[in-house]
Formats: structure tokens, sequence, C-alpha cells
């Protein structure tokens, strides 16, 4: 067998997997930064959300994202799972980038496998921002209807070939086809949930809600920047080793200069160095980066990760005035960043700096074509997916409900949603559950107050 | 150097190693379904079976398994440890399948390691199942002696060219030499040790005795998962990018498929849909594929999960009937599925569906003679393992002892046996243990109820 | 595009994530070993000292250590981050080794990466012995300065082409240039810091101080368990498949070996298995085999790693009897192992053992000679890091202070540094911090007691 096709296979396949990690990564972040109450069903969600995922982009998804088709849809492969192989041929239009050493040289499950980590990764975006009052079996349904129709219909747009990718819109590993379509479907879910009970009282207070484990958060964080470095440079989708190369110490470099930025910002802001605040820096850092990180170079990666680490303490400020709910930072890092990484591919973008030809951005004598397609691309996806994410919710929300009761929040899901407890011997300082829940009765802003 | 060569041992040793950090899996699942005052134990068992296995393996284990010999045991390469490659020539029969690419033309010393993980893992199967009344020692003894002769053994009749393998059974990553030999040997400890004070109490009720940190137990899963994909692709033992690619996937369905179906079962049978029974339902779906793997398509894989998924919480139900106390699920996944996916091999085989040569399984058209020898295959290592680590046990029991005292099983091994604590500051539930110990001398069962 | 370079790209790059993965390893280990107080300090430490280390090394570092220079420093390509290659050309002096297969095949970031990450190791080591006391400004200033000068310098002496390399002193994955150099630094931090309040009292007593989570330290040990297996295999940095396979199984080899007899000492000399000395017991003999990996045989490792094991325990008992207070035992795992493995070179090499050329050692007919070097390389890197480190630590403790004050001490540098918990919601037996800090003002040594 053709020695490239064995190397493309192991990279993608091992990048693949470092991108599955990640799901431990988004787990243990966004159950460590949640109330211990809530812990089971926070772990739930994120286990199960690849599950379902899994399923829905195997039965359906794959095909209409990569199926032959017009600009909007693939139609080719549906209700596959035989192994048919609808994914462009080499030398179409997919990612625009590696014709020449396209990345259907690999079998097709190699492919799939890839494809559908990126897939999953959108679907956990959205549990944290829900997190702490979402009732199980809604999201359960949401993330299957993500994966199954949302996800893959705007993927076609940009990376199946479909209308954006024909206007020559870029977006190497997902700032928009993964981070901003999670961003926005979580965005809708936010909107439509409404805020946790205590965190905005009426008197017009802010109330920040602890993490009950930062240990457990902290790994998340480490697992996720792991799961990075097989999410950027393995869209490649070839083993190439001038690109990948290139791409892991873009992704780093704005990685870590995010860390600084937005732990010196905390530091001057709040007063205090906010791990919490750190993690989200790297977060929105790798975010950012995301979109361009084969299109710049090292020192504009600085430039980006550096923006993202200052921009992610204010946005997260930002969406707490708003009443916009998020209790991990969700949509502060994967919405904020997700669009502003793709918007930067027309500033910064260089044309071959990795070997890839993009066209330049705006800073390096490209004008602002490109820069006019991506925005764009960001305006297209952002209205498809908040409208259909919207009207999903919505649609959930009037036949199954959305939200758990008030009782069982205050309670704790762990108990409500799965009878059960994350820590069942260990004490907490949390007042017992029936002391609160008998005031359920009165005013809900005076039991808010007890609640977080 | 040969590229073939160079690109099988970069695959071998990197399978090797995800199927090495499975080790660390198995310890976050295992401690974190205990109980807190058992954690340093769990762990402490967990960390050293690995070094253990090493040992056993490195001095005998390697040579009984793969060393030229007869059809019942190998008989070259004892003693090792010089580097001496007694592993099958080219060609042989070594797991039947890649002969044309045999995993010989790697370097001794990769296949080594790769072998090496295997064999630590059947042992890490058991430390679960025996879990919270253990005596430290004797569980690191009979790990030796399991990982020095019983697994070589039965390792060498199906995957060195011994009996099994002449016959034509097919295991292709360890449904039954690693994972029911697990089973089996933890069997023979669960029937030998007795089930935990507390657990069954002379009013004929089950008890159940919640683990005490599910984020740990969460994150093992997540372990385990990607380990699985060191563990079952990785038995290729060669870069051959379609097999590899199509049994990545098949492991991943077969484990997201069980996933879903567990904690649907759960949420039908038990009323809430269960963390611990979707945990168990991942790994229930991940060890029925695994002797399959390479032999059964996509669509094969998604209904063995399905089943298995079921199955699992069944099984646990089961055990629990039968008063085999197993605090982790171990038998009812690792022993049942092991044995149910060696059997489907002999019904869901097709003809190389990975380009791998298995003939058909009766469901595809190849009658029922597969299915009989895998089903000999199952017997055979299962009454040898079964007896010879009842026997193993049996011994240590009557020499060093098998089970702490009752006083230290209260009180939690973590003191009794390591003086140690695994969260010394944090307050627990657990009444002090003085408090129960003072009624050590009252009856049993009085003092049983307070233990849990 | 040669695939010789391609293997090579691919393997440094996944080794070198491994290595990075570590920094999740050292993370939970040394919180795991620290107080619960103390756990967001010791997490964000470990958290920015990557972030800290990566732009050092990006803007100075790399330069310094790989720039041509003269023997004692590099002087090209500093400042760059403009992707210059000045690392040493074909057929360089660059670890002595792979002239062959040189390393500058592949692109100039994989190998920045790859050095980046090790880099990063060296500073994160200080991280665990200078905990729950130092000044989190401190600590980045310091970790900063490490890695933009005095790692660098180092590092060029010997992988750099410097005057050590040029003697032909050899240590393959860095005994010297990352376990000794954080070692030393760690040491110079210790003694200008001080022992942590109620370590050791005026009776002359030696205060054990347990750590708050050894599931979290477990966890991390594996994790460093498995970033060896990219560490010290992945130091060839070239896909040589027999040289990579030997390395894996000398690293773990050394590695049980050492987790057995520290087992096995802790359990003669304290009376009990303790769970933290076999972690230790690991990390020693991960260390003692990381300089001699690809020189020293299998056996050669078994004995190397067995007696790490032992002298661990002992090292921990010699630094607290000398009050040098290293809350995670990294003086003892990384300075004493570091050193000892790169001086066991001289006594256990083979030439051509694992495809390496090196000479002899003492015990296999090669004389003092390669001792003797050995022994100037750890003799003037010690001095060398000791004394630059010292100063630096000198100095920043004369400008902005280098310990918390005794308040912020007693009460955890979580809340004084942070303004943070690790775990808001679970109620601890550690007495309310205002309660001891009313005795503030009392005698230190009665505080001292009661603030561990």
């Amino acid at each position: 067998m053709d020695i490239k096709v064995i190397l493309d296979t192991l990279w993608v396949l091992v990048a693949g997997m470092l991108v599955f990690f990640m799901n431990l990564g988004f787990a243990a972040v966004e159950s460590g930064f949640a109330r211990s109450k809530n812990a089971v069903n926070i772990l739930s969600k994120n286990f199960i959300v690849f599950a379902v995922s899994s399923l829905g982009f195997l039965v359906l998804g794959w095909g209409l994202m990569f199926g032959d088709g017009n600009g909007f849809i693939g139609m080719k492969g549906l209700f596959m799972a035989s192994g048919l192989d609808n994914s462009p041929a080499v030398g179409d239009a997919y990612n625009g980038v590696y014709s020449a050493i396209s990345w259907t040289g690999i079998p097709f499950w190699a492919k799939f496998f890839f494809q559908l980590v990126f897939c999953g990764t959108a679907a956990t975006i959205v549990s944290g921002a829900v997190a702490e009052r979402i009732k199980y079996i809604s999201f359960i349904v949401f993330s299957f209807l993500l994966t199954l129709l949302v996800y893959p219909i705007v993927g076609h747009w940009i990376w199946g070939g479909g209308f954006l990718a024909q206007m020559g819109m870029w977006d190497f590993a997902g700032g928009t086809v993964v981070h901003s379509v999670g961003g926005w479907a979580a965005l809708a879910g936010v909107i439509l949930l409404g805020p946790r009970v205590g965190k905005y009282t009426k008197d017009g207070k802010i109330h920040p809600i602890p993490g009950h484990n930062l240990s457990l958060a902290t790994i998340g964080a480490f697992v996720l920047w792991l799961g990075w470095f097989g999410f950027n440079p393995g869209s490649t989708m070839a083993a190439d080793p001038v690109a990948i190369s290139h791409i892991l110490v873009t992704t780093n470099t704005a990685g870590i200069m995010a860390v600084l930025t937005a732990t010196a910002t905390a530091w001057l802001v709040v007063g205090k160095p906010d791990l919490g605040m750190s993690i989200n820096g790297l977060l929105a850092g790798l975010v950012i980066i995301t979109p361009g990180c084969a299109y710049v170079s090292v020192t504009s990666s600085m430039i980006l990760g550096a923006i993202a680490g200052v921009l992610v303490v204010y946005a997260v400020l930002f969406f707490d005035k708003m009443k916009l709910d998020d209790p991990v930072g969700a949509l502060a890092v994967h919405l904020v960043h997700g669009v502003l990484g793709t918007l930067s591919i027309g500033l910064f973008a260089q044309d071959g700096i990795a070997g890839v030809s993009t066209g330049n951005g705006l800073f390096f004598g490209g004008g602002l074509g490109l820069l006019g397609i991506q925005a764009l691309g960001v305006v297209s996806v952002g209205a498809f997916t908040f409208i259909s994410s919207f009207v999903i919710w919505y649609l959930i929300k009037k036949t199954i409900g959305i939200r758990v009761s008030l009782k069982e929040e205050i309670e704790g899901l762990d108990i409500g949603e799965h009878g059960n407890q994350a820590y069942p011997e260990f004490v907490t300082h949390r007042p017992s559950y029936s002391l609160i829940s008998k005031d359920i009765n009165t005013e809900i802003d005076d039991v808010s107050k007890k609640a977080i």
C-alpha cells in the first residue's frame, strides 16, 4: 500500500484520538466549574454526549456534510453505516487546501472518525453553558438533533464543498464550524433556559457561583490543551511535516500568550490572579487561533493570543451583565473567539506561511476581500445555527420541557435527575437540601440567595 | 531500514502506550466506585500491579507465551531479560492474521512492550473485583503468579501458536486472552474472599455501596475509552490503515451503543439514568467488540454494543443475587462480555471485512463450525484459568491469608494496610472508625450494617 | 517530501506532546501531595509555568541554546520568533549520537516544540519543591529567568554542541540538562525560602505534612509515567525503531523496579507500604534511567531502577534531616537521581546496545575515562545552575520578596494569593483560619504546630 496513505492515516487517527480525549477535558472543566450537587449531571451529560453525537453523525450527519449534493446540503451516503464513501474525491475543494495531498486518500472510516470527533466537540461545548438547570433528557435530544442536522449542514457549507467553500471562505480547524456552532447553539439554549436560581437577584446584583473542584477543572484544562494539538495540527488530515509543526507552534503560542494576558488582566481588573480566568484565557487563545492556525505566522499567533486573553475576561463580564448565565464561560470562549478567529484570517493571513495557499489578509497586503468573505461566513453560520438551534430548543421546551423544577435545581440535579451523588461521603458547607426546600413556596428571590 | 518496519513499530508503540494508560483508567474507575476509606489501597494496588506484571512477564511470562514449544506451553526465551527473540518467525500462525505483514518484523522490545501492557491489563481487571477487603500483599503475590504463569500459558494457546490457534480459534484483541482471563481469575478470588461486610445481610437484603467519587470514576472511564483505541486497533500490530480505521470505528460504535442502551435500561429498570451503569455500559460494549473488532462490520458492532449495554445491567444484578460481591462490576463487564464477544465471532464474522481472512460466522453463511471452535476456546480457557487461579488464591489463603481483619475492613484498608488516608483533611459522613469498632465483638450483622 | 523526514517529524511531535502532558502530571502530583489550602496556588503555578517557559524559550532561550556560538553560549537566532533555523546542521555534534539520521532534517518548529517541552519540564520541577510558601509572582519571575537564561546556557553545553558535548559527555534524555537543572534551581530556592511553618519545630521534631488528595497524586504519577515514554524514547528525535523500542523498555523497567524496591523499602523502614513512597520510587527510577536509557542494557536498567527505589526513600529522609523542606520530594527524585543517572553512564554504558555508539562504561571494560567526563559534567552544571539560581532567587528576595506572610501561609496561599479556594463546598478538619491567625502574635512555634 502507498506509504503516504499509511502515514496520513496514522497521523489522522492519532490526532483524532487526541480530539476524542477532549471529551474528558470538557467533562472535567465543566464539572469542576460547577457545584458538587450538579456534578453527576454534568459528568453524565458529557459522557453520553459523545455517544449521542456518534449515533447522529453515523446515521445521517456524515452524509449531509460530505455526501455530494448542492451548495447547501449533502445528499449521498445518508443512513449509511454501510461504509459507502461519499467524501469528496481527490482534488475536490475540501478545505481548499490540501488538494495535492488530499485527505481522501485515507480509508473511509479514518475520515469518518476524524470528522466525528469534531462533531462531538461542537455538541459538548453546549453542555457547559446550559449546565446546572437543564433536564438530562432534553440535553440528549438537543445534542442528537444538533449532530444529526445542524452541525452537518453548516459543515457542508465550509468543509463539504458547499457555497462558503466555493466563495473562498477559510476555516482551517473549525473556529466557525465547530466553536461558533457550539457557541450559537449554547446561546439559544441559555436564552430559553434563563439563568440559574440565585445568580441574578432582584436587587440587581450578580452573585458569583464558585466551582466545586478546581483541581478537576485544571486537569481538564491540561487535557484540552493536549487535545488541541490534535485538533489543529490534525486538521491537515495529512502527514505534512512542515504544516503540522507550524500549526502546533502557532496553536501553543496563542494559548500561552492568552494564559499570560488573561492572568494579568484578571489581576489588574479583579485584583487577584484568578485560576478560572487563566483557564478560560488558555481556551480563548486556543479557539482564536483555531481557524487560522495554518494561515498566520507565529508572531501573529502571539498577537492573537494576547488579544484573546484580555478579551475573554471582559467577555465573561459582558455576558453576566446581559444576564446570560453561562456557568463555565463557554460563550465568552467559544462563541466570541470562534468568530474573532475566523475574522482574523482576513487580517493576518500570509499566503503560503505553512505551505498553504490562502491569499493575504488585510495586514499583509491582501485588501478587504478576504475579510469580507470571512465575515459573510460568520454571519451565515451564525444566523442559521442560532435560529435552527432556537427552534429546536423551543420545540423541546414546549414538548418534554427544558428546565428542571425549582425544587430539583435547589436540591441539585444529581439527586433529581440521576438519584445519585458525586461525593456521597463528604460533608459540604451547602445547607441541607430539605432545609432550603422548605422555603420553596416563599419568594424565589429569597430562596435563590440561599441556593448558591 | 525498511520503512514498513518503522511504520509498524511507531504504530505498535503508540498503541501500546495508550494501553499502558488504561492503568490510570482502571485505577480511577475502581477507586472512584469504592469508598474513600479504601481509596489509597485501591490506588496502591493499581499502581503496583503494572510493576509486578512487568517483572513477571519479563522474567518468565514472555518465554512461556511466545517461546517456541508445544501446543500447550512455550519453552524458549525463559528467564530472558537478555533480549533473545523467541517470538514466532514471519509466517507463523500468530494471531492467524497478519502473516503477510507479520508483526515479527518489528524490533523485539517493541513486541515485548505491546504484549506486556496486555498482560498488565489482565492483572488489573482482578483488582477491582477483590477490592475493599483483600490484603495488599496477597494481591501482589497473586498478580505476580497470574502474569508469570497463568496468563502466558493461556496466551500461548491462542496468540503463541498453541493448540487453539492451530484449531482456528480467533481472538483479535483479547476478549478471551485478556478480559475473560482477568474475569475468571477475579471470580475465583471473589468466591474465596467472600463479600464485603455489610453488603449482604442476614435478612436477605442487598445493600448498595455507593462509590465515593464519581468525578474520578468518570475520568477513568474516558481514559479507558481512549486506551481501547490502542487496545483494539493496535492489535493489528502493523500499520495497516484499512484495518486500523475499521477497528477504530467498530470499537467506538460498540462502545457508544452500549452507553446508550445501558443508560436507557437503567432508566427503565432502576428508574434513573445511573452514571455508574452508563460507565459499565461503555466498558461492556468495548469488551464485547474486542475479540471480533477486526472480523465484524460496523453494523454488527452496533448490534453487539446495543446488546452489551442491556446485558451488563442484568449481569450486575445477577452477580449480586448470587452474592458474588464485585464492587466495580468487573465480572459483569470483563468476564461476561469477554466470553460473549468471543462467541459472537462465530455468529457475526464476515470474511475479509477489514482485510482479514477468518471465514464467515453463522449469520453470514459460515455454519456452526466457527462458533463451535470459539466455544471450545472459551471453555478451555475458562476451565484452566478458573481452576489454576482458584488453586493459587487457595494457597495464598492458607499461607499468608487473603482477607484483612474485620476491624481493618471496617476502619478502612487505607489505615490498616497503608497507614495513610486519601483525603485526610476532608470531613466525611462516615461514622468515626473507633465508634464502630467498639461493636466489633457484637454480631457481625449488626456491625456490618453500620460499616457501609 | 522525504519519507524519513515525515516519519521523524511525526514521532518527534507525538513524543513532544507526551512530554507536554507531563505538565498535568506534575500539577496533579504536586497539588495532591500538598494541603488543600494551597491547591489553587500550586495548580496555578503549574498551569502558568509552561506559558512562562514557552515565552522565555521562544524569545531568547532557543537561540542561546542552539544558535551557533562558542562552547559556552549560542549567539544566533536570538529574539527570533521569526522561524530562522539556527539549529546544528546535519552531522553536527548534537547529542553526539544520531549524526547519520540527524534531527535537523525535521522542520524547525518541530525541533523547537520538542526542545520547548523539555525546557518547560525543568521549570516545573522547581514548582513542587518551593510549594506552600512561595509568592506567586516570584515563582513566575524565577521561571521566566530560568527558561530564558539558565536552562538554555547549560543546555548549550551538552545538547547545543558546547564544551561538554565536545569533551564527550553523554546525557541522552536530560538527566543533567533537565532533571538536575530543575533540582539545583529548586535547592537554591528551598534554602532561601526556608521550611514551611510547622514542619520543623524547636523541639527538634520533624512533622509530616500529609497531602490532601492521593487520588489526584496517583493520577499525576500515571500521567508522568506515560509522559516519560515520550521523554526518553522521543529523545532519539528520529523514528529509529530499534532505539525507540529499547529505550521504552529500559525506561519502563527502571521505573517498575524502583516502584517495587521503594515500596519494599518503605514497608521495611517505615513499617507500611506508603503510596507516596511508591510514587516517588517510580519517579526516581524514571529519572535515574533518563540520561543513559539508550546506552545501557535492559538488565542494567533493572539494577539502576532497583537502586533508585531504595535510595529515594533514604534521600527523602536525608533532606528532612537537613531541614531542607521539599513538600513533594523533588530534590530526592530529580536532583539526586538526575546526578546518579548521569554518572551511571560511566559505569553501565555498553557501546552500541541500542545502535548508539558511546564507548563502554567501567563495568563493561571502558575504564574510568567516561565516568570522569560524566562527573565533570555533573559538577560544571551543578555549580553553574546552583550559583546562578541562587543569585536570581536572592535578587527576587531583595526586591519583590520571595515568601508570603506568615498569616497568609497559615490561612493558605489560595485565599491570600488568588482569592480562591479549590474545594469551597467541602468541610475540612483544618481549624478555621481565623482561629489560628488570632495566635499570630504568639510564639511562631506554637502557631506552627497548629498550622499543618
